[in-house]
């Protein structure tokens, strides 16, 4: 099989690998439908995470299972499944009480940019679709793989409820879907930070009320305008920085959540301004095993379409074009075709 | 009258000051029935927080209204009256979100540990009992209007639920009615973590069910221990230092819940551990008067007994040795009768 290596900052190569194999009785191998560059690709491509030496890249999949291992009943050879980023035995204490992504056995993928998947926990990790999806409906149930999973943690840690005002920092494509979860789960106002134009108009489809284009302070004094001045029920943080957790907490009315859902990369947070705000502050890695069944349904109902996010499509092969064009923001997130 | 003023590190004094009076329409002046000193009041005692001039000490009362300004019908000359450490005014957009202690108009007090005191905002900060209380319950009403409704924030902010499993960190009064909070909120097992024989004594008769002596992360191990090796659902941290945050933190399975209701001093949390674990964060000054109905219902009742942590019961006019037994852990906390 091929797939992407990232060999440096900057150097992601398309070369031939050994084909994946069940190692475990609980794995499965997978034919990728399609995959993507993620966000979070970017941090080693931008030096920010160190690369000690070549190694392959993607967790975000959609595919046709090929090979289960023994102990896998769940999914069958055929199937088209859909499995968080994560991977999780969903039957250990954490899995149960819903947190999937903290798995006792958890292991993250980090091989998907590949034509062919080896999947850890396969049992509890891999929800097969009602039948083959339509090729079309591809891009949306692969966004449920991570962001749009990540979108609506982001919206359920920060308690988004019926009639509450909603704000979420990032307009990359978790924040994008962060608005689609944010509707979902009744915000009445719901305000997208954001200064590109494109992502603004998706962010409006998705269901925003409002667009802020101010960042920091300027931000902050704008939303506090726009709610009262106490600031917003939730804030959804989806970018992962010091500075857009600041923004995010100090958004954020006494009593408010905040959820945050970008890795956070030198992000302190001062206790006695926590404390003196009143804020609940809740993030990780996305449940996405918790939401599948939901998040599925609402894609193949057509309620929802987060597959919008991937505004560039690519054969596989070009993965290091659709890396760069997301590092230049040519692309909100690239589509990559096997 | 009389009150106590703090002059420098250690240096309490009771002294003759300027009668309270009505400033604003909207004051009470009440006459101390009984006030206390509080675990917060030995920052400035051990010179953690500067003393710049002399000032007024003090901010739990319980007392009979003298005088009310002339916008406030809520309580009238004669009756028996508790209200929060932070004033309100029980209307603005933060008390209706039920965060009375980031009310618009808040004011903290500072006057209390004297025989008269002023009540700003005293509409919607003071509450009547039902007639004059007996003696015998006005320790545990003082205690409703800080330690005890503070106690209580713990457990809401770290969402303690029926059968659950919630650890207190902190063995100060604080701490202890943290324990009475956890047990009528229907926790399954509560463990204290106190090293002092009779805190530990009144942390089982408060409903304790295990307690851990050990502390840091031999303390967060032995939390491990008897949590099934993930950590408690709900860990209420009553402290306020980064050792204490940390062990709370470190003490709680994914996606649950820390309150945190010590004010922080040096408290930094890092947000990348934060993220992984999973963990609820909310703390700030507990919203007392959002309490303080059924509280004052729950003293008046028998049903809780938080007066309980005053071991040490002194006339007003021996303020001083207050401060001295409690910095020198010789008592939980100090009573003090005018």
């Amino acid at each position: 099989m091929r797939g992407a290596l990232i060999y440096a900052p900057g150097d992601i190569r398309f070369e031939p690998l050994d084909d994946p194999r069940i190692l475990n009785p609980t794995d499965a191998v997978i034919r990728t439908a399609v995959t993507c560059v993620c966000g979070s690709d970017l941090w080693p491509y931008r030096g920010v995470e160190p690369t000690e030496e070549p190694h392959p890249m993607g967790h975000e999949y959609v595919g046709f299972v090929e090979e289960v291992g023994s102990e896998v009943t769940s999914v069958r050879p055929g199937q088209f499944v859909i499995g968080s980023f994560a991977t999780s035995d969903n039957t250990c204490a954490n899995c149960r009480n819903g947190f999937q992504s903290n798995c006792l056995h958890r292991e993250f993928m980090s091989t998907c940019q590949a034509d062919h998947v080896r999947i850890p926990n396969a049992q509890g990790t891999l929800v097969a679709t009602d039948g083959i999806p339509g090729e079309e409906l591809w891009p949306s149930l692969l966004a449920v793989s991570d962001v749009m999973g990540t979108g609506w943690w982001a919206a359920e840690a920060a308690e988004v409820k019926r009639g509450s005002t909603a704000v979420v920092v990032g307009d990359g494509a978790v924040g994008l879907c962060a608005v689609i979860a944010a509707r979902e789960m009744g915000a009445e106002r719901i305000i997208a930070m954001s200064r590109h134009e494109s992502r603004q108009r998706l962010a409006r489809e998705f269901g925003a009320t409002d667009i802020v284009a101010e960042r920091g302070e300027e931000g902050v004094e704008r939303i506090k305008e726009l709610t009262g001045g106490i600031g917003a029920d939730s804030v959804l943080e989806c970018v992962g920085t010091g500075e857009a957790m600041r923004q995010a907490l100090r958004s954020t009315r006494p009593g408010g959540n905040v959820g945050f859902v970008g890795v956070p990369h030198d992000v302190a947070v001062d206790g006695q301004e926590l404390f003196f705000s009143h804020v609940g502050l809740r993030g990780g890695p996305a449940p996405v095993r918790r939401y599948l069944p939901d998040l599925i349904g609402l894609v193949q109902s057509g309620r929802i379409d987060p597959g919008k996010v991937f505004d560039l499509t690519l054969p596989l092969d070009e993965v290091a074009e659709g890396y760069r064009a997301m590092d230049e923001r040519r692309a909100i997130k690239a589509l990559l075709k096997p």
